[in-house]
């Protein structure tokens, strides 16, 4: 393993992000590529292979110099078996074997996982839930997804589906949500929905990131939007201070760069809801990886699946 | 350990229940005391250490034939220590050390923890949640307490707080919580929440016994009361079932002998609510060991911390 490289790939809604790293998981260079013209499974499964085999290309890299793959990806995985269940935005996908795919044309191992967890075992290895016992990990962007670190292990559930707290009603009753369910935190707070929130308040089509602007320039309009926003989040972690006594949430995404407006409405509404125990033992967190945390994540993944140390 | 007995005590709002068994946790004897007379810190250690010295009479047995003492208690323990944090009802009662104040008084170990976590520790060790590897368990009462089993292990937290499905939020805004939370299930569910509303329905007092009788003779008021409390658990399950890919929720307490009803409203929630991957996976059950649970959990504390198999 010492001399080896591990690749970390991470499939997004927009690119397709791919980077070497190797045996102590430093980032030895990366590569990314547009999703847009991977929309049916043939077309995003020879997109991966391109990408890996350019990336080792570039570095002049055989086969035999690469320990294994770690892939993420946006939707549910069965990942003992290496079966992505489906994905939100491709054609066709549904029960792919990827793993067997993949390892059919390569020599390496190949291992998948969902994004929001790989995110997690990013940052409990190298990032803000480093050293943490209990952390939940949440990424706001189109989904808010979520992975929980207990007793200092990703906790997968029977299914690999454990950590949605995305899908944690907030009210009892509310905005239908994307996954079926009924006023689920990320039918308030998913980009998509903020973006709606912001038009009707504004009257016009208007981005997150105009969004952040305008507060950051005092706009109250758009400050009372972040704020109501960080309450609805903060709603959703007291329930999750209360019940798991975590020690860490570690919050990432595109909505995090909102800034200190969100996460200090966060940190205030948890003081104020979550028992006081609880409370006191929990420390909210911006993640440290950024949009890096996939692919690491990937990496992490795969020494682990090996039996390697992190 | 084998031909040695254990106690196990739950103390409760209005009793205190003390029962023997035997190694292979075989309950050989019970008593129960009225807790009106144990108003403080005093009279209630006292009553507890009469209570474990009229069932060593009454059997016969020496100090030397108990393997140790389990106490249940309604309220935030330090389990490792075994000091009481609070309890509610008993004035005068912080941080109490009862471990330390017991075992001067007998010759073995005795061990504390809460009341909801020993419910959990007896189901899964013997009842409905037996072989259940994500479990959470529900107690309804005048608190709404839970417990979490985690890849077969009681989930603590790192205080011990870890479990308080009662202090879920399931709307934003609502009423204030004993907890000094908002909205929280139990500000909803809690035995006297409950009353409250039937108060408010039926223009008169009324109590739970009461208004299950009249569900259970179609008085529809009391079937629409009854139905939103199984949509509000409900609810707060789906959550449960979404973030942790549970396999079983075990549902005890009184209000759980509201019988069908709930059971089904719970139920049709979650099938309607949760993500389906997580959705078919859950099992809804009814607890097995009703109000013996906490004894039994009691004994089953004794013998984890002692090292013996269940």
């Amino acid at each position: 393993m010492k001399n080896k490289f591990i690749i970390g790939i991470d499939l997004g809604g927009t690119s397709l992000k791919t980077a070497l790293f190797d045996a102590r998981l430093k980032l030895i260079s990366r590569k990314s590529f547009n999703t847009k013209s991977f929309d049916n499974k043939e077309k995003l499964v020879a997109g991966i292979v391109k990408s890996i085999e350019a990336l080792a290309e570039e570095k002049g890299l055989s086969w035999r110099g690469i320990a294994g793959i770690g892939i993420g990806l946006p939707g549910p995985v069965d990942n003992l078996r290496g079966i992505v269940r489906f994905l939100p935005n491709i054609r066709g996908w549904k029960n792919v074997r990827l793993k067997n795919i993949l390892e059919n044309k390569f020599s390496f191992p190949v291992f998948l996982d969902n994004d929001a967890k790989l995110m997690a075992l990013a940052e409990h290895a190298l990032g803000r839930a480093k050293g943490a016992n209990n952390a939940l990990c949440v990424t706001l962007g189109t989904g808010v997804g979520g992975a929980l670190i207990l007793e200092g292990k990703l906790f997968r559930g029977k299914d690999n589906a454990a950590g949605e707290i995305g899908h944690l009603p907030i009210n009892v009753d509310g905005p239908f949500c994307n996954c079926g369910g009924k006023a689920c935190l990320e039918a308030y707070i998913g980009n998509a929905r903020i973006a709606l929130r912001a038009r009707k308040l504004f009257g016009r089509r208007i981005t997150l990131e105009e969004l952040s602007g305008l507060a950051a320039r005092k706009n109250k309009l758009a400050i009372a939007l972040w704020q109501e926003v960080g309450s609805q989040l903060g709603v959703a972690l007291s329930g999750m201070v209360n019940l798991l006594n975590l020690d860490s949430i570690v919050i990432g995404g595109g909505v995090a760069n909102a800034g200190g407006m969100l996460f200090s409405r966060v940190k205030k509404t948890i003081k104020e809801r979550a028992m006081s125990v609880q409370a006191k033992r929990v420390r909210v967190l911006k993640a440290a990886l950024g949009s890096d945390a996939g692919v690491i994540g990937a990496a992490v993944l795969v020494k682990e699946r090996l039996g390697y140390a992190i």
